[in-house]
């Protein structure tokens, strides 16, 4: 199975497959301090909800070899190196939420363990997150593969797959699972600009799998939908508020008002960490705006004339009322026993 | 005024501004037989509904200088020129006006007159076509101006200005208008993938003229009608079927269903030739199917991994009942009124 965000055995090294190369290239980018991984978070070297929050609790065991041998320096380095990670995305929860579990393993350790013991109980604390992510992403397939039609096409935005989660994958792990079953699946990747992570990652992952797949521009979803070519339209998450309100690539909410408008059932596949109990609506959620040169550059080429604007959040809000059901790890739910469940 | 589609004083060269080259450069390509006007078509160095229909009858009047001086054969070429030019590109219904047109100039020649006759005939009905083309944007433009708000945000979608008519643009003349008699507008274009007719030529427009613009991915909009940020959309049309159905640039119906979820008006500027009283409805409307590479490409470079496949309808359809109001050279109309008027 494909791991893009793994440690090297002895723990110093964090590998992680750069994102912006594929489908042309396979790199791998070699990260052993804080610095270093926190950009590769936030120039999409990693992207993915639950890959960013698993590269941000492996890069931080791996930094943590850079750090001081006196404990007390080292705690607090690794609390520096926490909060420098914190800044690099706003949106996706997962990374806040891989922070917080790391923050609470260096707490355990007692206060006179040495820097030894300490970063011992952080590896193993990260290595469990990973696996917590991927033991997640298989089960939420097997709770989502009977949602899939037995013959359809199934549309999908930005890429959900083992590129964007410790492996496996959330709404492409639900299609790879009823596609592993037998079901007759043709997935439509939108191409999801500006940043292309369907065309690219998705059509990459799914080709590899041998699963039928056409991209598309992200405006053709609607006419083939009036046409009747879409069964089904499945996405992932990176955030979902109390409400069961969820954040998502930029364009997943127009998805999801097509799905409604063509009475076309719409999913949202994501692990429990995703949903952030603190944040009770989508209007609470903080929305990214990147660098307006995404927008104008086209496969590196600027095709805007020089001296005009452009807008770049590179998420959006969707409703739970738009939301057919959540697939999750503890089952598959409709909004409305997510958000009841949350309250209670 | 920009006229991006003119034929030399002697009427034998048809000028085009190259709108693939646009906004790095201003080339203009001079074409003098059949073929080479033909390609300039499907090639899209000249697009636009109202702009293919008058580059067809132009390029008729220069291409038919090399044609034969015997008169019974050079009526034999002209027709075969309008077969190969209406084999161009099949949605548009302005280019088959403008082929008719043409033809009917043709018959309307005595048997017996010689080729300069017939030539300087079909140069007249040419020249004729376009100022119609160009009068019926102008008064369009006065007839939707005030559809325009005060002080707002309008979407609009591909290229609808002065490259894609005979000069001064459809919806895009609307909001040039509007701007001109003080209103105070932004406009959103979406950039229109794959082509980008919105990022290269609506941006290239507007910021000429200086009224504000943002360039948007295709599948920003929905979330910006969300925030409140958008008041109204208006787009041009390929051609309108009787009922009042809108063929129109992939991704506008997309544009129309979002508008009337978030009930914001939705307006199609089109001039009379756009309507064709021989197609009863959308469904009749042929949608041409592009060549993939469009979609695999990017600035020209290819960003979807080989062997993954790809679809490229170039058009969509958008119901009638989704349009607010059609805005053209004879009035603003709703749906119902347009089509009461086709039938009657």
């Amino acid at each position: 199975m494909l791991r893009p965000v793994k440690l090297s055995p002895d723990g110093r090294v964090l590998h992680l497959l750069d994102q912006r190369s594929l489908p042309e290239r396979e790199d791998w980018l070699d990260l052993e301090d804080v610095e270093s991984v926190a950009e590769a978070i936030e120039r999409l070297a990693v992207r993915g909800a639950p890959a960013i929050g698993c590269a941000a609790a492996l890069g931080l065991v791996a930094s943590s070899w850079r750090f001081s041998d006196d404990t007390v320096m080292f705690r607090e380095s690794c609390l520096m190196a926490c909060e420098r990670l914190a800044r690099t995305r706003p949106t996706a929860v997962n990374l806040f939420h891989a922070l917080a579990h790391m923050r609470g393993a260096l707490a355990e350790c007692p206060a006179g363990l040495a820097v030894a013991g300490v970063r011992g109980h952080l590896h193993a604390a990260a290595l469990r997150y990973v696996d917590d992510e991927l033991r997640a992403c298989l089960t939420m397939a097997d709770h989502g593969a009977p949602l899939m039609p037995e013959v359809g096409t199934v549309l999908t935005h930005c890429n959900t797959g083992a590129l964007a989660t410790a492996g496996w994958g959330t709404a492409l792990g639900v299609i790879r699972r009823a596609h592993a079953n037998g079901k007759k699946l043709r997935v439509l990747a939108d191409e999801t600009r500006p940043v292309l992570q369907g065309a690219r990652l998705t059509a990459w992952e799914l080709r590899h799998d041998g699963i039928p797949v056409d991209v598309i521009a992200d405006n053709m979803a609607g006419a083939l939908m009036a046409r009747g070519e879409i069964h089904a339209a499945i996405v992932g998450a990176d955030r979902i508020a109390r409400n069961g309100d969820v954040a998502n690539k930029i364009g997943t909410y127009t998805v999801a008002v097509l799905c409604r408008y063509h009475q076309i059932p719409f999913y949202v596949a994501a692990p429990w960490s995703t949903i952030d109990p603190a944040t009770a609506s989508g209007a609470e959620i903080p929305i990214e705006e990147r660098d307006h040169n995404e927008v104008h550059l086209h496969g590196g080429r600027r095709m805007t004339p020089a001296g005009v604007g452009a807008r770049n959040p590179a998420f959006d809000v969707t409703p739970a009322e738009l939301v057919t059901a959540f697939v999750t790890e503890r089952g598959v739910f409709r909004p409305a026993t997510l958000s009841a469940l949350m309250d209670s």
